[in-house]
């Protein structure tokens, strides 16, 4: 009785494991799932800024427009870095917690089947048990239970063998698996925040390098009517609105590097279009 | 009539000045209230997982709990700097915006009274041409005419002067605070960013240097039922689930540093209790 027993401790901590590791596999797929939903929001808003930070540089005067433009290159590329954060996580943390589900559930019917040997052992010593009672003296009867109990024994050592193998093997990955899960989370983030560090740096000389001045100067020749020009066009009368304060926002918009790129970037994030690079590629930035 | 018209394309520049201002600006404002909300929900997102490790870990065994929280710890911490990003971009970026509205309001009264002053010096010119045609030759009404045009040339002037300085310091204001709030914010970010790379590369280590082994060892023994001290419980009969496979949950909650910091977190989470640090601040790290 006493293999018995400790065997009943063994499949409790087995079960425990399993369950455990379910459990707690689970919440960390959906929560670093969400996580990485609420990453791709952030990367919405962010591309949102840049758009207007483009419009909104078409109508403004040369220098802050170069300066806008460059600076909303640099906000637009943190957001490649971050989309290819949100690809990376899906790919290598979020998928293969998913399919960690399929692992247990093989660890777990290999226990249900340990449990229905180990039930069928004890009833044939329960039997046995009975018959000594009943029929001391039946030979033939005790020998054929204590053989049924032999072969249940037998059944239940191998299947146990076969669990503690399962459950040790299972183990192992279990924390293989995690381990390899968050080194990759991390991975994947430590290479975000470092290539964010770096475009932000650039970002920040583009901004301190703005010179207002000279946008001023520009500024205060368009509100004294571009004089000798405006008062042309005014006398002719031909033309109401002879100056006209900034260009359409679209008319620059072609010619930028921009919002070319900016193109480029947005079908860049259906993800259908965008093969799953390799952690060992992110080193060579961003993507073609 | 030159000088009119002159002056009605410089009101228009002023007007789309403006106009131009507070749409860009109230749409930058709002775009970055919806990042900054959309990095506080990462922050919450990120916060659920820690406090996930840290329940995992309190199941695991000695090995994979110190790594789980260890690595806990750091996630963390980085959630810390996170809600100061979220921090500072409401007090230096989101919030300057809003406020910007009060300025374009008072430009934009600016230009309201300069058009209605231009409106009567064109009423008054109307009038003096229409006395002209009319009675010619009375001096008298004429002179009048003329003096009240006049007069609404001089308040023109002096009103365009006026306006012209407004709208120079407003054009003025406008390209400095644009360059300050986005100085900022890639500043706040860049903070950030350079933070986390930090704190992921000691989480990298810490995961890195998990050696399974010892708690594989620790598993089998825990499978095995710690024979000796089992089965003598079994044998008693006393107890009949001796072998805990794993401490309670709560168990050794209280005995972690890592419990205890995150009651701290999120309580500093609250924007109440967290006075708004200088960004020059931030280099001191995590707030006490």
């Amino acid at each position: 009785m006493n293999i018995t027993l400790s065997r009943d401790s063994q499949v409790r901590v087995m079960e425990s494991t399993v369950a455990n590791a379910e459990r707690y596999f689970g919440q960390f797929c959906s929560l670093l799932a969400a996580y990485t939903r609420k990453t791709a929001r952030l990367r919405d808003k962010a591309d949102q800024l840049v758009k207007q930070l483009v419009d909104f540089a078409n109508t403004e005067s040369p220098e802050l427009r170069a300066t806008l433009r460059d600076f909303a290159e640099d906000l637009a590329q943190v957001q490649d870095y971050r989309q290819a954060e949100v690809e990376r996580l899906e790919a290598k943390v979020v998928m293969p917690l998913k399919l960690y589900g399929a692992q247990i559930k093989q660890t777990r019917a290999e226990i249900k089947k340990f449990k229905r040997v180990q039930k069928n052992e004890m009833k044939q010593l329960e039997k046995l048990e009975k018959l000594r009672q009943k029929v001391p003296s039946d030979r033939q009867v005790i020998s054929q239970a204590e053989t049924h109990v032999q072969r249940a024994s037998v059944d239940a050592r191998r299947t146990t063998h076969q669990l503690e193998e399962t459950v040790d093997n299972f183990q192992r990955q279990k924390l293989r698996d995690l381990q390899r899960f968050f080194l990759d989370f991390v991975t994947i983030e430590m290479v975000f925040h470092a290539k964010a560090v770096e475009v932000y740096s650039r970002a920040f000389q583009t901004l301190e390098n703005y010179d207002l001045e000279g946008d001023l100067q520009d500024f205060r020749a368009k509100m004294h009517g571009a004089p000798g020009h405006c008062q042309a066009q005014s006398l002719s009368g031909a033309n109401p609105s002879p100056c006209v304060p900034w260009p359409p926002a679209n008319q620059d918009a072609r010619s930028t590097a921009r919002s070319h790129r900016k193109g480029d970037v947005e079908s860049e994030h259906s993800v259908e279009q965008f093969p799953l690079e390799d952690l060992g590629a992110q080193e060579q930035g961003l993507r073609p």
